[in-house]
């Protein structure tokens, strides 16, 4: 089977290195590159599209541009499978955008080259079927489980709305930390120093991303809505308790 | 040498079983006990400031209550250490309440039952000298590093700042998003979990104990303010570059 990877960024080319220990893997890249993973081909756009499988590694916000661009490629057993980590934008976009023959299955890898970079057994990716051949879901199913991924067989919403409570605050958290600049103390607490590693780990990834996670998932608008919410009604319990206001 | 111990809650207990391997314990709590950790003494609360050194376990909400009660049993020699996780405001307290002759120090021993279980090696403890006798500051220096303990010796008020910016915002992000009722998640990646860690890390101690932090620490007013700000500033950049607005 001849698989596709659409985008080498980081991301694609980690992706393109795990499926090419099983697949003869081709790549393309829209800003030309000369340093592929190993024993990944670089090909045409065109010539990406002769292949049985594609995964789509681009950002949430180039994904729509990107089907626009390779629609006319697609022939008539092709599977397209994207690797956004929000799912009901894609999906729709997908299904809108690529001619109705196309195999569509989302997935959503829940790990990159930091944490799958000892091996991705044990992991979690969400797998959505969007619309298509049966047969060919059956292959990634199959495939994925292989690997022994920790394979979540949800729908588009489902995964939407539980992220935005789980990715969705984290980020969030994280990136609000960021801005009050916490530093390294000798005093902080366990919990304190948990608190720095999530600022650290989730503001390694691009700002674009952190946008992205929060525009494209419609669910992260109520998220957003309840945890302002839960700081209001903290910040007044304080206030309303305070037996030293402007005491100490 | 004789050491008291002032309140025999969850940490007093603890704290007076550690001292009762290296001194004569002697303890009094106000709601009345039969059951003492072992090797410690039940005196009557007059009684325990005939030791050389009280060390006061009460609650920061109670500590002026309970300082203007036993100000009386003050004898000549008597050293006195508050274990509050606030500095300022005890040391503040202590200084104006209790007789002039009295030497005291501010501590906070940054553990309890559960952080200490297995030996309080290398666990921190702040360290800070308020008042009067350089030779009890001694006994208890050196007390502590023996017990290899990590002492930060830092002022009320360096400590305080610290803290409102260390267990202050640990502690109100805990509070927060236990409001918001978070779930276990297959999809919950590590960040998400460290965060549900430290949620339930910060909501096990009372919720006195999180009010009285915020409350008896000056600096908690600013952090709070500045969180805030924070966040505000986050919630308008995602939707000052909002690109898909209603629309997702």
């Amino acid at each position: 089977m001849k698989v596709g990877v659409y985008g080498l960024g980081r991301f694609g080319r980690f992706w393109a290195g795990i499926l090419s220990r099983d697949f003869d893997v081709y790549g393309y890249n829209r800003s030309g590159i000369n340093d592929p993973p190993e024993k990944v081909a670089l090909v045409s756009e065109k010539d990406l599209f002769t292949c049985d499988s594609v995964f789509l590694c681009v950002a949430i916000s180039s994904l729509e541009e990107v089907l626009l661009r390779i629609r006319s490629f697609m022939h008539s057993n092709l599977t397209i499978l994207d690797t956004c980590s929000v799912k009901v934008y894609p999906a729709e976009k997908m299904k809108e955008i690529l001619p109705d023959h196309v195999t569509i299955i989302g997935t959503h890898p829940m790990f990159g080259p930091d944490s799958g970079k000892n091996g991705i057994e044990g992991l979690p990716l969400v797998f959505s079927p969007v619309r298509g051949d049966a047969g060919s879901f059956d292959v990634w199913r199959r495939y994925f489980n292989k690997k022994y991924l920790d394979v979540i067989e949800i729908s588009p919403a489902e995964h939407d709305r539980e992220a935005a409570y789980t990715q969705g605050v984290t980020h969030f958290i994280g990136r609000v930390l960021k801005d009050l600049d916490l530093k390294e103390s000798r005093i902080g607490t366990r919990g304190y120093r948990a608190l720095l590693n999530i600022v650290e780990q989730t503001c390694n990834d691009p700002l674009q991303l952190f946008m992205d996670l929060q525009h494209y998932n419609a669910y992260t608008h109520e998220m957003r809505s309840s945890l302002s919410q839960s700081i209001s009604k903290t910040m007044k319990m304080l206030e309303d308790a305070d037996p030293v206001r402007g005491g100490v």
